[in-house]
């Protein structure tokens, strides 16, 4: 099978990988369409020690059901999390969390940046036929953005700062838009700028918010730059809600924090069906996202593409 | 008039220091008790930069009620936030984080080490005559220690532990125990497991916690080692409350924070009429707690005894 493969940080194009082994419920997916998200670029920067197959955002048709033969020949997106089923988390309804689980193309378990993968049949949501590949895609992501509103209640009332316009925060700055919130979202790129006004987002360099208070902010850059910049916009007794993974440690007045009543949420990955129905219905769009599409045999093209600045969403056709 | 004065990170015991000047609202009220509390000790190791009478803990008789007649005689204990009344915070009815306070013996305000201090009238509660002034003393910290249930919901199921067991951990705990919740207290002395046994609270030693995960964990230690072990104990989509103010920046990995989607919540300052009913009606007990009491002109022997290991409340009586 072709597939890229990363090694200690290494990514190469192979063409002699084995077909998955599929496990009791486990089904084949021949993938349509990937997307390739920052996770995995830092994960070439070593966020993650990974030896296998990368990539987690796909839409792919089900061409080996394994048993679950009312599932063949769909065409499926699914959740990254492999989990247990047994653990304390999974028992608590929130298998994303699951003590021992494997992340598609993170942590123990092959990716999409293939011809094929395999999951759960418990991990797949039918893709309706209105919905293109290019917009199924960006389900992964788009759920992401969305579990924002699971943890933290936004109100029309509230005044918000997103802090970074990557390829996440085009699809968080949507999902905050959509509660009516007051929202500012601070950019570093004219290019990014004009995609938000064509939304309706109105767009702001760092330098015209400082001094501003928000009641929530959200961190999306992954930065500790971005962090601190964050930090100083919210509000006492407001929210700070952190989107991005951040390479290494970063140093922080834990003090601010207290005497500020500040509340920090960790926010991962959200509910799959209805990052689905966002885009579906249109509440999220994604046509000016969509930076370009490579052929698998091209995927290190394509990541050299997607890590260089201001590009966004690049795809990979197998 | 007497008083303690620190200035630039060294305190002393002085004799010659003017009256408090009281201004529009703001009564004159002769200390009857104050409470040594670690932020005063922090203080003397830099925390914040204050000139002038340190100490905020205090049960007081308003002794001059500059027009609030109703007020003279009355024992008293009365909020540390000296608020503006007019800025966003204020006028959203959280005076405590008003943008412009003054704080009592911390930032900009004479404290309690004297024979007299001034407050606005709003900022007191009168202690009602079956409250001792040693347990009325206690109101302050008793108030913050309650500040965390005006933030975090606490479940009768919820696993909880709590990471430090000094002078405000101790009021803690006993909030806490009377949740119902599956309390756990991390100490560090026998001595204080023994005052936890006595109120029905288990204490148990950092490594007897190692591996364990709780819903809800309270870092009361205001060290990076306790910011790390509570970090540590708190579970995925967990809650970790940070109680504590911390001298310097802490380091830390804030992608654990976004995997494991943990939320991290800052806790100052709470309700006084809340903290003194919780003394008067027992819910919050300190008898064990109360080290010893020195005469003012003895304070800076007071302070020195605080700062010994181990030891809990100091007092001092004007």
């Amino acid at each position: 099978m072709k597939a890229l493969w990363l090694d200690d940080r290494k990514m190469s194009y192979r063409t002699d990988l084995p077909m998955p082994v599929l496990e009791a419920d486990e089904v084949l997916i021949k993938v349509l369409l990937a997307g390739i998200c920052s996770t995995d670029l830092e994960m070439l920067r070593g966020y993650y020690a990974f030896s296998g197959i990368p990539g987690h955002e796909f839409v792919g048709e089900v061409v080996d059901a394994n048993g679950h033969e009312e599932w063949l020949g769909k065409r499926v997106i699914g959740d990254i999390n492999i989990s247990c089923g047994e653990c304390e988390r999974c028992l608590h309804q929130e298998p994303s969390q699951c003590a021992h689980r494997r992340t598609l193309g993170i942590f123990n378990y092959n990716g999409v940046f293939a011809e094929y993968l395999k999951l759960p049949v418990k991990n797949l949501t039918v893709v309706p036929g209105s919905v293109s590949d290019v917009l199924a895609v960006f389900a992964e992501p788009t759920a992401a953005a969305l579990r924002i509103l699971d943890q933290v209640q936004v109100r029309p009332s509230d005044r918000i700062i997103l802090v970074g316009a990557g390829r996440l925060g085009l699809l968080i700055a949507q999902v905050l838009k959509n509660s009516g919130c007051d929202l500012k979202v601070v950019v570093r790129r004219a290019e990014t700028a004009s995609i938000l006004e064509s939304l309706g987002i109105r767009a702001v360099y760092s330098d015209e918010v400082k001094g501003e208070l928000a009641d929530i902010v959200v961190e999306a850059t992954g930065s500790p730059e971005g962090f601190e910049l964050s930090r100083s916009l919210t509000r006492a007794r407001g929210t700070l809600v952190l989107k991005s993974t951040f390479a290494g440690d970063v140093s922080m007045n834990l003090s601010k924090l207290v005497v500020d009543e500040i509340t920090l949420v960790g926010s991962r990955c959200g509910n799959y069906p209805a990052g689905l129905r966002a885009l579906a219905t249109g509440l999220v769009q994604v046509g000016e996202m969509v930076d370009s599409v490579f052929a698998l045999e091209q995927g290190l093209d394509a990541i050299s593409r997607a890590g260089e600045p201001g590009v966004l969403k690049v795809l990979i056709k197998p």
